[in-house]
C-alpha cells in the first residue's frame, strides 16, 4: 500500500531499485522535485526507507553546474539527507542520482526532475491592497463528481456531523470560480489542502500527514496545479494555507522519527499556553517562552521542532515548492508565532529571497497591535530581532471592527476603539499590507457576532471594503450565513448552499434565497467590483476623524479619487457639519453614492438616516 | 482689594511706586522671585499694572553676572516682559529694576530677589520605584483650625455639597503627616493647592485662578512650604500636581488678556474631543490634532496656547519655581498630552536641566501602552518626537489590574489581561518607573470597582505594591471608603473620616472603624512599611509566569532578595507546582510570608486557599 500511495504521490522523481534487495529502498523523497534557476543553490533531499541511512549516494551522470555534498546521516536509518549543490548555471534535466551500499554496489537509482521555473515566477507580484481576498474551507465549499473512495483514507464522508468530512473538493471549486471572481474578489485563499488523514475531524486540513500531497478526497495535486492557473486566468490568485508548527499525529514520520529532536519532546504530554506575549516580554521567564513555542498545539498536533536544521530546511525548502509547482500568490502561515522564531526569520527570509514581490501573511491572534506588529518586516524591535513577513492578520483591527459596531459608543468603547485601533497604525512599518478580515474559520460568523443587525452587517462590509488593509471576507458570508455566537468550528465552517447537488437554497445561483440574503449578496458583488477599480484603495493614503455623536468619517485618497466612508451608528438621523472634512474634501460638495449610484450634494452639511453607511466617491 | 491680594502674594518682589501716578504701577510680578545658580541663566518676569507696557526696563544698580536684556512688548498695554540674563557667577541678592516712562522719568522701582538655593538643591533625587505615593485631596483630608473668612474668595466652605468645599487645609494635612508615614508610604501627592477662584466646585483645584499663591483657603505659600520641610523630616517627599493646559476662567488674564494669543482661540466655543490618539496616528486629520491640542478642556478651563513663547516661558518659570521654593520632590503632570508637543518637550528638557534626578510623572489617560510610552524619555519614535518625561501614570496596567481581577479568567480576559499588560513592558523605555495606581481622584473608588469584595481588594494592594512600578495609592482606600461604580467626583473625594472635628468614625486613630476597615488599614500599613526596606521592589528585576488555572505569578528579583506573589482567583484552593517556578526560585523551598510572618514551605507544590493572595519574601 505504500508504494501505491508513492506512486500517486511522487510527481517527478522516479524510483529504480537497482537490486531486488528490499531492505535498503528509498520509498519517498521530499521535495519530490526542484526547479533550476533558484537563488538559493543548496537543496537537502529528504529520503525515507528501509535501512537506507547507511547508503552513499553520488551523481551517476555529471550534471552541469551540480555538485553532491557530504549526506547527512541521523539517527534513525531509515532516513537519509542528500545535499546537493545547484549552481545558477544549471540547466533543467534529469538528475542520475546512485546510491551506493558501503561495499560499493549499487543499492538504487534515483532520476531526480530540475524542472525550468515559469517565466517570470521569481517576480511575481503576491496579494497586495488591489485585492481582495475569499476565504473558504475547501471540504465545505462544493462537491463534484461522486465521492472519492480510498481505502487508505481514514475518515469517511459524512455529512451529517458537523465535524465530518462533508464531500466538498477541488472539482467543485473549480466551478465555481466564476461565482467568486463574480463577487468581486481578485484572490482565493483555501484552507489548507494536504493530506489529513486522520480518523476524526480530517476537513480543516490543519494536521498534514503529508506536506506534498493534496489530500485525495479534494484531488489530486496535478489538479491543484490546474485549478490555479484557471483561477489565475478568471483573474483569481490563489493563496496557500501552510502550517509550519505541526504534523497529524498520523504522519508517517509519527511511525519512526527521523531524529528524537524532530519533534519537540517533553517527559510528559505538555500542550502550549498560547501565552503569545512570553516572546516580546522582558519579564516572562524562560519556561513559559519555551513551552509557548514547544508545547504541543493538541495531541493529534506534534510540535515540529524547527531548531533541527533538517527540519527548518524541510519546512522552507516545502513552502517554496508549493509556491513554485502551484503558482501560488502568497502563502498564509497558520499559527505562526508558535513556530522557533530564529527559524521563522530564516523562513521568511528565504522566502522573501526566491520571490522578492511574493507576499506572505502571518496569522499572530492576538487583540494588542505592538504583537502583531513585532512580525512584520521593517519593524524595528526592542530586541534586534528581525522579520521579513510582508503581512500579518490584523487580528486587533478585526476586534475592533466587532467592539466598535456592536458595543454602546463611549470614550473607551464602541467607534472610539475602532477609531484608536487604527490609529495604532504608527506602530506596523506597513499597515497597508495587514490583511483585515470581517471573519474567519475560527470566528463566529460576521452576522451572528452583530446580532444577526443588518445595519452593523452593511458597516462592517463597508469598512472592510474601504480600511487601508488587504481585505479577506470568509465564503458565505454573502448570504448572511449564521453559527454559535461562541466558537464551533463545525458549524461555522458550514456547507454553503448549492454546493451540493440537492441543496435547498443556492447561493451560486440565487434560487431559494431570501430578500435579506440577496440583498447581502448584491451589496458584496457591487461593493469589491467597484473596489477593484477605486485606486485610493489600493495604496492610496488615510485621513481618518474622530468619532463624534456616534459618526465615524473615513477617507482615502490616491490615484485622483477620494472615497469617503461615513458611518452613523446613532438610532437617530445625524446631520453631519462637513466643513470638519475640508482637509480630506478640497472643494469638492458632491459624491457618487457607490452602492446606490445616486449623486448625493451638500453644502454645509449633510443628513445621514439613523444606523446607516454612506460610501462616497467624489470626482 | 487688588492690591491687597498683591500683598498677601509677592513674596519677595517688593513694589515701590517713584511717583503717585497710579496709572503706571506693576501690580504683579511673575515669578515673584527667582535664584541664583541656575542652569538657565536667561529669565523672563511677566509685569503686569495699568499702562506698563510703554515703561523701560533698566538695572537700577550694577549686579555683578545680571543683564537687562531688551524687553518684550505685547499687544497689551497693561503687560511687560523683562528679560535678564543671570549668569551662573551671579551671586545672590537683591536686584534692583528701575521702569522709566518714555521721558525717561523713573516710573517705579522694583526690588528683585535673587536668592540663594538651597544646598543639594539641583541634584535632589525625585521619586522613584523605592517609594510609594499617598495622594490626597486637600479639601477632603483633614481640615484644622477656623474656616478661613477671606472675603475676596467667590466660594464659601459648604460640607454638604459632594462638589463643594469642605474645608480641609494645609494645616490639617499637618497634623496627620505621621499618620501617612505610618502606614508606610514616603511621598505626598496633594492635588492642587494654588489659588482656584471659582464659584463652584473650586475644590479640586484644576482650575487655577493664580499660579503662585496656594489658596489661602488651604493657607500661604509659606504654609505650604513649611509643611513640604516637615514631610521631609518625616521620611515625606512631596509631589506638586501642577496643570499647564488650562487656567481657571476667574484667572486675572481672563479680564485683559496679554496677547490676543494667550489662549487657544475659536471662532466659537470648542471643546477638545479627547482624541488624544491623533497625535500619534499617522492618519489623523490636523484639525483633530488641533482640536485635541488646542480644544478647551471646559468653558470653566480656558486652554492655554503653549505655542506662544511667552506663555510656554510662563509655565516653564512657574514649575521650576515651585519645585525650587517649596523643595519638592517631583512633579504630576495634570492632562499631559493635552498641552503643546513641542513645548512638553522644551517643558521637560527645561526641568531636567535644572534638576537632573528629579522626577515629573505625565497625566496620559489612555488604556493603550503604546500611547503612554510615547511620552517617556528615552523611547524611540516614529516620528522622531523627543521627550523628557522620567514617568508617566499608568492607565493600561491600572485599568489591567481592575479588569485582571474583576473579569471572568479566560483566553483574553481576566488574569490574562493582567498578565499582558504588564508583558508589554517592551514598549517602555524605563517601565519601573511609570506610577501605577490603585485609584485616583478621577476614578471610582478601589473597594467598589471591584464590587465591595475584599479578596479582589487585596490582590489588588498586593500587586500594586509589588509590580515593577512606583506604587500610588488614593487617601482613604485604606479604609475601604466606597463610592459610585460610574463616576462621580465629588462622592469618590470623599471626607477623611476622622478629618473633620465630630466625625463619627475616624481613620487616624482608628476609632469606630469596622472590623473590615481595620483589617485592610492594617493591611495597608504592613505593606508598605515592609515594601520599604525590600530591595527587590526597588528596581529589582521582574519574572512573571503566564497565568494558569486562575493563578498568577510575579516574582521580584534584587539586592539579595526574591519576593514572591502569587494570586489565585479561583474559587476553589489550587495546589500550584512549584517547580514551574525553578528559574525564579532556585533552591528555595521556603519563604516568610509577609502578611501573616510565619514561614511556608514547599518541596514539589504549594496549596492556595480558594481567592487568595500569597506574598512570600525568600531568603
Amino acid at each position: 500500500m505504500k508504494r501505491l500511495q508513492l506512486a500517486a504521490l511522487l510527481l517527478a522523481a522516479v524510483l529504480l531499485p537497482a537490486s531486488s534487495s528490499l531492505a535498503q529502498t528509498v520509498e519517498q523523497i521530499e521535495p519530490p522535485s526542484w526547479w533550476a534557476g533558484m537563488k538559493e543553490p543548496r537543496l537537502q533531499l529528504m529520503l525515507q526507507g528501509s535501512q537506507i541511512g547507511s547508503l552513499r549516494p553520488r551523481l551517476h551522470t555529471p550534471h552541469a553546474g551540480v555538485r553532491m555534498l557530504p549526506p547527512e546521516r541521523v539517527a534513525s536509518p531509515d532516513y537519509l539527507f542528500l545535499n546537493l549543490h545547484i549552481a545558477a548555471t544549471a540547466r533543467p534535466g534529469t538528475l542520475q542520482i546512485e546510491l551506493l551500499k558501503p561495499d560499493g554496489r549499487v543499492a538504487q537509482r534515483l532520476s531526480y526532475a530540475l524542472q525550468a521555473r515559469a517565466p517570470g515566477s521569481a517576480q511575481r507580484h503576491g496579494f497586495g491592497p488591489q485585492d481582495a481576498i475569499y476565504l473558504l474551507v475547501p471540504d465545505r465549499f462544493a462537491k463534484a463528481g461522486e465521492s472519492v473512495s480510498n481505502a487508505e483514507m481514514l475518515e469517511a464522508e459524512d455529512r451529517s456531523q458537523p465535524g465530518g468530512r462533508h464531500g466538498g473538493n477541488l472539482a467543485g471549486l473549480r466551478q465555481h470560480l466564476d461565482y467568486i471572481a463574480g463577487l468581486g474578489f481578485t484572490q482565493i485563499w483555501p484552507t489548507p489542502l494536504v493530506e489529513n488523514n486522520s480518523a476524526s475531524y480530517s476537513y480543516h486540513g490543519y494536521a498534514a500527514t503529508d506536506f506534498y500531497r493534496i489530500d485525495p478526497r479534494f484531488g489530486r495535486n496535478e489538479d491543484y496545479r490546474d485549478l490555479v492557473a484557471e483561477a489565475r486566468n478568471k483573474g483569481l490568485g490563489v493563496i496557500q494555507d501552510i502550517v509550519l508548527n505541526h504534523i497529524g499525529a498520523g504522519h508517517r514520520w509519527l511511525r519512526q522519527l527521523p531524529e528524537p529532536d524532530w519533534l519537540n519532546q517533553w517527559p510528559s504530554y505538555t500542550e502550549t499556553h498560547h501565552a503569545r506575549l512570553s516572546l516580546l516580554d522582558p519579564h516572562a521567564a524562560a519556561s513559559d517562552r519555551e513551552r509557548f513555542v514547544s508545547g504541543w498545539f493538541t495531541r493529534g498536533m506534534p510540535d515540529l521542532n524547527q531548531r533541527n536544521p533538517r527540519v527548518a530546511r524541510y519546512l522552507t525548502q516545502m513552502s517554496i515548492w508549493w509556491v513554485e509547482y502551484a503558482g501560488l500568490s502568497g502563502l498564509r502561515t497558520d499559527t505562526y508565532s508558535y513556530s522557533d522564531r530564529g527559524f521563522l526569520a530564516d523562513w521568511s527570509r528565504r522566502l522573501m529571497q526566491e520571490y522578492p514581490r511574493l507576499n506572505l501573511v502571518g496569522e499572530e491572534w492576538s487583540p494588542h497591535p505592538a504583537v502583531v506588529a513585532y512580525w512584520q518586516r521593517g519593524k524595528r524591535k526592542h530586541d534586534g530581532y528581525v522579520s521579513h513577513m510582508p503581512s500579518m492578520m490584523d487580528f486587533p483591527l478585526h476586534g475592533a471592527l466587532l467592539a466598535g459596531l456592536k458595543e454602546d459608543d463611549g470614550h473607551d468603547s464602541g467607534l472610539t476603539k475602532l477609531y484608536e485601533a487604527l490609529a495604532h497604525d504608527f506602530l506596523y512599518p506597513d499597515p497597508q499590507r495587514l490583511v483585515l478580515f470581517e471573519g474567519n474559520h475560527d470566528t463566529p460568523r460576521l452576522f451572528s457576532a452583530l446580532g444577526q443587525d443588518l445595519a452593523l452587517w452593511k458597516m462592517a462590509l463597508l469598512y472592510l471594503s474601504t480600511a487601508p488593509r488587504i481585505p479577506q471576507f470568509f465564503y458565505g458570508d454573502e448570504l448572511l450565513l449564521t453559527s454559535p455566537a461562541q466558537r464551533d468550528d463545525g458549524r461555522v465552517r458550514a456547507d454553503f448552499p448549492g454546493g451540493w447537488a440537492g441543496d435547498a437554497a443556492n447561493g451560486f445561483t440565487g434560487q431559494g434565497l431570501s430578500a435579506e440574503q440577496q440583498e447581502a449578496q448584491a451589496l458584496v458583488r457591487r461593493l469589491f467590483n467597484w473596489r477593484k477599480s477605486a485606486p485610493a484603495l489600493h495604496g492610496g493614503r488615510s485621513l481618518h476623524y474622530a468619532p463624534m455623536h456616534q459618526v465615524y468619517t473615513l477617507f482615502r485618497q490616491g490615484g485622483g479619487q477620494t472615497v469617503m466612508l461615513m458611518l452613523n451608528k446613532a438610532k437617530e438621523p445625524r446631520r453631519v457639519d462637513m466643513t470638519r472634512f475640508r482637509e480630506a474634501l478640497g472643494s469638492h460638495s458632491e459624491g457618487h453614492d457607490v452602492l446606490s449610484g445616486q449623486t448625493r450634494r451638500w453644502s454645509e452639511s449633510l443628513e445621514l438616516p439613523a444606523r446607516s453607511a454612506l460610501l462616497l466617491e467624489l470626482r
